[in-house]
């Protein structure tokens, strides 16, 4: 390396954002938890159709704002998506994807760059790290990051509406709080409509058909203390699971914890 | 009655606001509950004392704001609160009052001329009835409305902060809601910090204090349903529960659900 080289990358670091460069370090290969990297920026649940089926995805998630808020899409055929981060390529960005054809998962690759097509359409969607970023600032416990395990989510009673042959059930995660923090919790999570925003659900699990709290359907379970109640929040698994469902032949996500880290702020979703 | 007496009450109904009518029939002798009277207009609790205890009975409202949010207040021995309504006599235009001596309710008459001294000071304390019109007006169903009964409330193990005599339990009042309608009704209140604001417990009554739910320490049972959580408010009856508690040697009070009818829209209370 030259001197010049050098001193050029140590100036692009210098320049660079964390978001940037904890995408940079996926590019390179990286392939472990985005969880609380990059602290402050949004982070999203991805999914990538063929055009032919995107339309229809984009109408599934228009009617289900909760579990599949939009934050940011491409163009057709086109990997780059500026309006979330400088120099985003889809295809390199995240640590992890998951391959599905005809539903079935059949390949978690680190890149996707050999599985682009001219065709297909990638969706960002907002996640649970930016609400729980603010529930974490207001002093607000969260007991699966007290335990270090991930956020214990369920498949529920509750249906999305359907659009084409997307159709299914919400998937929601779940965090005990004590009833004074799960009002708070409401209030501070309101503020977030495009990561989900308020709680979907509290205290009655059965209501929304979950049998065993201590059997999530994703996730790990959590321990819940006997002056907490459940508070439920919509999931950005559900995409995901309604997308597998589907069966369509082709589609590519992200693999669930292993998220794409954009250079949004998440103190800018706040709509009040 | 000459044509020209006959026209100006005629003038005078047209100018009056529902509002200063149904003070105006109070003032003639009406007592029966406000609840449904003057829809829209702001209702309030009435806490009267002499000068002596109305100081640290306000420092109290100031740091007990969520069951004792400050309406309206009189200067000492002026009975008219002109900020909350036109020609208000604070002395005449409630359907009953309490009158307590050292603690004990000694008196409940529609008129408190006869008690009315220049070392008085009236404080109105925002009321339930305002957030109540917000939730139906989002379509919540309110249990006790349907049951055409009180409100149910309870003495709760969540204390106060003290201010010279005053001290005591928060009383809260509770509406069993279905867990969506609960994290709605935790929107809509927060808008209204005024008259309660967002609830201060939900789910677990035991947690509180509350042994019998279905065992209200005033007011009236209701029922819940399997798939309904209890949600509570601070409530206005715990100033007059602690003014009872302090045993001062003379208060006040309006009668529980015969409250102050006021000129100011429930609408206006919205923060935003």
């Amino acid at each position: 390396m030259t001197v010049f080289a050098a001193e050029q990358q140590f100036h692009d670091a210098e320049a660079s954002l964390p978001s940037h460069q904890a995408r940079l370090a996926c590019r390179a290969g990286l392939a472990q938890t985005t969880a609380g990297v990059a602290p402050g920026y949004i982070q999203g649940n991805l999914a990538i159709l063929p055009e032919t089926y995107a339309a229809a995805f984009h109408r599934f998630c228009q009617l289900n704002p909760k579990p599949c808020p939009i934050i940011g899409m491409s163009d057709v055929g086109d990997p780059m998506i500026p309006s979330l981060g400088t120099d985003l390529d889809i295809r390199t960005d995240l640590p992890r994807y998951r391959v599905w054809r005809d539903g079935e998962l059949v390949e978690e690759p680190t890149d996707i760059t050999a599985h682009w097509r001219d065709d297909l359409v990638a969706f960002v969607i907002g996640c649970s790290f930016s609400f729980e970023e603010a529930l974490l600032a207001d002093d607000i416990p969260i007991r699966h990051i007290e335990q270090k395990v991930r956020v214990p989510m369920y498949r529920t009673n509750i249906s999305c509406a359907a659009a084409g042959p997307f159709a299914g059930p919400m998937v929601v995660s779940m965090r005990p709080l004590k009833p004074k923090d799960a009002i708070r919790a409401v209030q501070i999570t309101s503020r977030f409509p495009s990561v989900h925003g308020a709680p979907v659900h509290l205290g009655l699990p059965q209501s929304i058909g979950i049998a065993d709290i201590d059997k999530p359907d994703y996730g790990d379970p959590v321990r819940i203390e006997p002056d907490e109640v459940p508070v439920f929040w919509a999931c950005g698994v559900t995409p995901q699971a309604v997308i597998a469902a589907a069966k369509v032949p082709f589609a590519i996500t992200h693999a669930p914890g292993l998220m794409l880290v954009t250079d949004l702020k998440n103190k800018h979703l706040a709509v009040l």
